[in-house]
C-alpha cells in the first residue's frame, strides 16, 4: 500500500457538484465530456455547471448525505474530486465506469486518495495495472516519446520504416531467439524443418540488418520496431519482448555523425517533452507516491542531463587507462581486450560525465564485438589490438542506453570478419544453396552492389522510457511485459 | 523491362558536370550533401559551382570523352544526371555508390533512363528491390503516411500504445496462427507444452483485445503494430505479417463517432499528403513508368474519393434489399444472413459511394460476425434476425479497407456470445485454471470491474499504402515480404 500523490492546488479548491451520475451499466445518451486534466487546469476564478466528465471511481468515502468520490480518466495523475449525494450514488464502488454531470466549484478542504496495491501485484493482473494513476502517466510518456521522436526524425529527412519481424538468419546479437511455426502444424521431429515458409524462422532480435538494405534506397532511415530475445534470465532488465529503436544512415565516413544523431535524438526529445503535463506528472509528484518509483528530484536530473549539450567521448582504451588507475575501487580488474563490468561503466558514467552528461565511449576492441562493425583505421600504434568504430552510451546510474558502430561497408573485410567469428561458411563461398551460415548471404550481397560508408545505432526504447519515468524495473513500463516464465494474457 | 518516368522539365534542362567522382571502396571525407530531389527543385536560373552529391548509379551512356550517368539516392522518382569525364567515370557501373562533386547548370537535351526489371523478378531480391526508383517512393510514402497518422492521434489526444505481439490467445480473428518457442529447445512432444512460457504462446492476430484493456486507463488509444496470419493462401491480397492501425475509444455510446474517426483519419492522412514530393511523383509520374501500377489518373482519382466529405452510410440489411433487386448481375444470390461476396462489395462501393466516397456497410447478421461485437437494440422490427452494431469500410475497385464495431461491455452478454460461438468452456465457470477456451480470462474480467461502452476499428495498414499507391499486389508494397512459402532474407 503507497499513499496516493498530493493533489495540485487547483484541484484541492475545487470540487465538482454531481447532479447526475450514469453508470455503465445501462445505455446512456453521449454528451460532450471534459477531460479530468483539463477540469484540473481551469483556474481558481472560473466555474461551469454542465460539465460532464468520464472516468472511473478510484475511492468512494461516506459523509452524511453525500459521498465523496475522487475519479480518473487517465489524463492526469491527480484526480477529480466530487461531490454526489448520497441517493445518487447508490452502489457506487470503486472501479466503476461512470459518467458525471454537474457544476464544478470551489471546495473549502483538501483530501487524499489512496493507491491500494503494490507493483508487483499489480503486474499479475496486466489488464488492469494500467487504470492506476501512476501507470496511465506511463502510457502518455510513451505516446508523447513516440510523437515527439516521430518528428524530430521527419524534420532530418529520415524515413520510418518497418523491417520483417520473421526473419532467415538466427546468429545476429548475443541472445537467444524464438523460432515459429503455423499452430496446427505437428511439430518438426528434427526441429529444422518447417512447411510452411520451407525453412526455419526466427523472430527478429534487431532490424539493424535489414535497415543496412534499406538505408541504400533512401539514404537515412529509422524504425520503431518490437524485437524479441528468448533469455532465460529473471532479472529486472530483461524482457522477452520489447521495442528497440533503431537508425541507419548511409554515405557518412565516421562515427561522429551517428554519435551526433544519438545525441542529438535524445536533447530533442527531453526538451520537448519537459513542458508537457506527462513529464510535469512524473517531476513533480509527492515524494512518497511510489516506493517502486525513483524520488522525483532524481528524475529530475536525468531529464536535465539529457538536455545538456556536447557530451563526452572516450575511447575503450583511454577508459581502461582511466579505470587502471582506479583499480582498488573494482570487484573486477579492469583489462584491455574484455567487457566493461557494470561497476566500471558506472565509474565512467559518474567521473567522466560528472554524473550529469551521459558518456560516449568509442573504439571496443574488435574480438568483443559483432562481425559488422568496422575496423578503426585511426587507432594509435599504442593501442594494444584491432578495434572497431562503434560506441556505448552510458548514462549515470543506468549505463548502456544505446549502442551503434559503423558497418563493414566492403565485400573481402564482412568475409574476413565472418570466418573470424566462426560462421561456419561464409556464404560467398561455394553452392548458395549450401549455405547454412545463418541466412546472411542477402547481407553480404549488399557488399556486391555498390555500398557505401554507413552506419547507426539502436537503443532499447522500454529501458530509455524507463529511465526517463524513473521506474526500477522495466517490466512496469510496459503494459503487458513478458519474460522467462511470464506471458500472462 | 519498362520505359523510366519522364524527367521533369527543371532536371532536363540541367546537368551536373562532375569534376570529381568518389565511389565507396575506398575511404572518402565528408563534405555536406545535397539531395537528389533538392537539386531537381532548383529553378532554371539558379547554378552552383561546389555541388557535392551521393547515390547509386542508375544508368552510364558512354559519349566521345564523357559518360553520360544517372543518379539515384531514393529522395526522387526522377533521377539527376551528370556528365561525367572518361578518365573520372573508369570502372562506373549500375548500382555503384558515389559521391559526385561539380557544377550544377543547364543541359540542352534530354534523356532517358531505364528500369530492367519486372516486379515479379524484383520480388525475388528483396534486399536490392528498394533501390528501385519507384519502391524508394513507396518507403517514402509508408513513412510521411505514418508521421501524418502520428500527427492526427496526437492532436486528438490518443494515446498511441505497444500491445504485445506474443500473446496467450489463439481464438480471436479467423485466420490461423503461428505458435513461437526458443530455438534452443527440443520441439515439445505434445505440441500443447512450452517451457519458457510455462504454456503455448502465439504471435498476435490483432491487437484489439489488449487496446479494449489500455482504452480503459487512458480513454482513446491506436496503435500501429505487425500482426501475424498463418495462412495458407497465395493469392495478391495475402501476406503472413503485415502492419495493421488500430484504434479504440472508451465512453462513447454507439458507432457513429468510432465512424467519424475512420472518414476523419484518412480524410485528413490524404490530404495532408497530397501535396507532397512523395505523392505528386506517384500521381504524375508516366503512364508508362510500370505495368504493375494503376495508372496515375486512377491513383489521383482515389486520393480525391478519400477527400470529399461525408461519406454514405448503409446498412447491411438496406445493402442486401438494394442487391437483391440487382440479383441477375451476379454469380452468388445475395441473401440475408451471409457474408458479402466480393462482386457485391464491389457493386456497393461503385452504386452507393458513386464509384468515388467510400462507402460504410453496417449492422451485419450477429451470426457471421465475431463474438466481441455489441448487439444492436436499435435495429427495426423488419430486420429478420440479429444484428451487430459494426462496420466494413469499402473503397471503389478495391473493397474492404477497414473493419470496426461497438464491443460488448456488459459481462453477461459477452459471456452468451462467447457460449453461443463455440467457447468450450467461458473462463468465469469452473476453476479458473482449467480455463481452455483460448486464455480469454482476462479480457472477460475487463467487464467485471468498471467497463464503459467503448469500440474501436481495425485498418490493414499496407493494404492502405497499396490502394494509396495503386500498387496492385500488396507484396511490392513491403520491403521484406512473408507469405505462404516464401520469407527469403
Amino acid at each position: 500500500m503507497r499513499p496516493a500523490p498530493a493533489l495540485r492546488p487547483s484541484s484541492v479548491s475545487r470540487v465538482l457538484c454531481a447532479r447526475r451520475v450514469a453508470s455503465f451499466h445501462r445505455y446512456v445518451s453521449y454528451q460532450a465530456p471534459r477531460s479530468v486534466a483539463e477540469l484540473l487546469q481551469w483556474r481558481p476564478g472560473e466555474k461551469a455547471d454542465d460539465v460532464v466528465v468520464n472516468g472511473f471511481v478510484r475511492s468512494v468515502r461516506s459523509m452524511k448525505a453525500h459521498r465523496f468520490v475522487t475519479l480518473g480518466d487517465g489524463s492526469s495523475l491527480a484526480p477529480l474530486q466530487a461531490l454526489v449525494q448520497a441517493d445518487h450514488a447508490e452502489g457506487l464502488a470503486v472501479g466503476a465506469a461512470v459518467r458525471l454531470t454537474g457544476s464544478w466549484v470551489s471546495s473549502p478542504g483538501a483530501a487524499q486518495s489512496h493507491e491500494l496495491h503494490t507493483p508487483e501485484y499489480l503486474r499479475t493482473l496486466p489488464h488492469l495495472r494500467p487504470r492506476t494513476p501512476v501507470n496511465a502517466v506511463l502510457l502518455r510518456l510513451r505516446s508523447e516519446a513516440i510523437a515527439s521522436l516521430t518528428q524530430f526524425f521527419a524534420a532530418r529527412s529520415f524515413t520510418q520504416t518497418h523491417p520483417p519481424i520473421i526473419t532467415s538468419s538466427d546468429c545476429e546479437g548475443a541472445g537467444e531467439v524464438f523460432t515459429i511455426s503455423p499452430a496446427n502444424d505437428a511439430p518438426a521431429q528434427d526441429g529444422s524443418q518447417d512447411s510452411f515458409f520451407r525453412s526455419r524462422k526466427y523472430l527478429t532480435v534487431s532490424t539493424q540488418l535489414h535497415l543496412e538494405a534499406l538505408a541504400q534506397a533512401v539514404g537515412n532511415v529509422w524504425t520503431l520496431s518490437p524485437v524479441f530475445r528468448a533469455e532465460r534470465s529473471d532479472t529486472s532488465r530483461h524482457l522477452s519482448e520489447f521495442y528497440m529503436l533503431e537508425a541507419e544512415m548511409s554515405f557518412v565516413d565516421d562515427l561522429g555523425p551517428v554519435m551526433d544523431l544519438a545525441e542529438d535524438m535524445l536533447r530533442s526529445l527531453s526538451t520537448n517533452l519537459i513542458g508537457t503535463a506527462t513529464v510535469q506528472d512524473l517531476l513533480f509528484r509527492s515524494r512518497h507516491s511510489g516506493s517502486d518509483l525513483l524520488p522525483a528530484e532524481d528524475v529530475k536530473r536525468r531529464w536535465e542531463g539529457l538536455m545538456q549539450k556536447d557530451w563526452p567521448r572516450m575511447t575503450y582504451s583511454d577508459a581502461v587507462t582511466l579505470l587502471q588507475q582506479k583499480s582498488d575501487m573494482f570487484t573486477h580488474k579492469p583489462t584491455w581486450g574484455a567487457g566493461l563490468q557494470s561497476e566500471h561503466e558506472k565509474y565512467l558514467a559518474e567521473y567522466v560525465g560528472g554524473g550529469e552528461k551521459p558518456v560516449f565511449i568509442t573504439n571496443y576492441p574488435r574480438d568483443i564485438k559483432a562481425f559488422y562493425m568496422r575496423e578503426t583505421h585511426t587507432a594509435g600504434p599504442d593501442t594494444p589490438g584491432p578495434t572497431v568504430d562503434c560506441f556505448d552510451l552510458l548514462v549515470p546510474e543506468f549505463c548502456e542506453i544505446a549502442g551503434g558502430s559503423m558497418r563493414v561497408h566492403q565485400l573481402a573485410p564482412l568475409l574476413d570478419a565472418m570466418k573470424r567469428q566462426g560462421f561456419a561458411k561464409p556464404p560467398s563461398e561455394g553452392d548458395p544453396s549450401e549455405v547454412s551460415g545463418g541466412g546472411l548471404d542477402w547481407y553480404v550481397d549488399l557488399r556486391r552492389w555498390g555500398c557505401p560508408p554507413h552506419g547507426g545505432f539502436g537503443l532499447g526504447f522500454d529501458r530509455l522510457l524507463s529511465y526517463l519515468a524513473g521506474v526500477q524495473t522495466v517490466r512496469d513500463i510496459v503494459s503487458f511485459p513478458r519474460w522467462y516464465g511470464r506471458c500472462d494474457c
